[in-house]
């Protein structure tokens, strides 16, 4: 590690790994994990891609072990910084996309305050892949012409108020970290007269422990229990899920009653 | 190619190609590449991606020359399957990801109902990656907890209704395709009185020729003439946009007098 501290300038790669699957991350990740000295990763991120590092990389899990962060954010910020200026090429590898929720932007700016090179390296966001692997585009011609991004997860922990509006709109919703609110989300939709709206739920997307259901927002919530899904899983919502297989079963059924 | 057709069953895989800078393929987008017998590209596509097919691989491009389409959707899906049949493997290479607007789902549906079997490889998107490669994160704890992602050209080529609720959310609105929607855009938010929104362009974002130009709705048209942005190009509407360094400057001077 001496020669590395030697040529290379302190410098942090925020690089996103995708959504779990370890192929979805970019050849450019992939090559700036090859490069780094230090390497800083999360929970959801699949420990395969540290296969890729050089054999003397100092490899360091700075993520959540049952539901508890082991490190603060505080102390992930002094580490980049002190392992950038002690080893060089400090490599942040975070699930999904690092601009996407997450935190990256203020790791990026913390480190920038200390005159340490940055670069970004996009991710592969759960947001959009994993309900496309499951076969449901966020977009389609004629059914919805956008999308809407929202985390269940706010800074003061209540649902996004913007969840009421985007209801009211075209928008495909994607609400990432949201399970806890769940029984909120369909109560909103309860509330608006429209509870026949389709939703899906995904667990551990792109992953060999993928589980999903789909249903509406009238019987989610029995859907969820009956298949055991969990944290972390992504909710979408929108006439989009309806091109779902599953979902267009039941969908026939109700309609046959 | 007689070889493959003995071999290879029928198979579609889109694939995403990212934003533009051929590294930001993921890795299994590039394996899917090196196996695939025939590849339908399109114009946003880096021609250095093709150097990972095989020497014998079909290549075909089916992309927008001079702003129109050489070869129109219908026979894009008919090339998919009649390849698909003749060839094995065809990979449909898109920009950005194949879910996010571009009709991607539509293809796959198609070359469903000949029996072939698809798969679905994201790429990093475009709305995300590229305002991120600019140090702009559509999310921010604080600033902004969710983030629209619109299409500036609808099926019907108007301005989509579901932009009129989006600007008045916290979230932060991304319009793809939507250079030429730009003026209704600005009209949109000086009738609803929040001319003062943030608001950053981006043309060809990731690749060498990227220009992009930073301001609010009072003043975005200006700044788009001076710097000759033009499309394909990314907005991003919102208060992250502060973020970028350059227009931090520009506020600070307003501030100033």
């Amino acid at each position: 590690m001496t020669e590395a501290t030697k040529y290379n300038k302190p410098k942090l790669t925020l690089v996103g790994a995708g959504p779990g699957d370890p192929d979805l991350i970019t050849v450019k990740g992939m090559k700036a994990i090859a490069s780094a000295d230090v390497i800083l990763y999360d929970a959801l991120v699949d420990k395969d891609l540290l296969n890729y590092a050089k054999t003397d990389a100092i490899k360091i899990f700075v993520g959540k072990r049952g539901g508890k962060r082991s490190i603060k954010q505080e102390q992930i910020n002094l580490l980049i910084v002190k392992y950038a200026y002690q080893y060089g090429n400090v490599v942040r590898l975070k699930g999904g996309d690092p601009f996407v929720f997450g935190r990256g932007h203020e790791e990026l700016e913390y480190a920038e305050n200390f005159g340490i090179l940055t670069e970004i390296i996009p991710g592969i966001t759960s947001a959009i892949s994993v309900p496309a692997l499951q076969g449901i585009p966020l977009t389609r011609r004629g059914i919805s012409e956008s999308f809407w991004v929202i985390t269940g997860s706010t800074k003061e922990s209540k649902l996004s108020k913007d969840l009421e509006l985007a209801a009211q709109s075209t928008a495909t919703i994607v609400v990432l970290m949201g399970m806890n609110k769940l029984p909120e989300i369909v109560n909103l939709y309860k509330t608006m007269g429209i509870s026949e709206t389709p939703v899906g739920i995904i667990q551990n997307g792109s992953t060999p422990t993928e589980v999903a259901g789909f249903g509406t927002m009238d019987n989610i919530i029995e859907i969820v229990s009956e298949k055991n899904i969990d944290s972390p899983a992504i909710i979408v919502i929108g006439k989009v899920v309806e091109t779902h297989p599953e979902l267009a079963e039941v969908l026939a059924e109700i309609n046959h009653c």
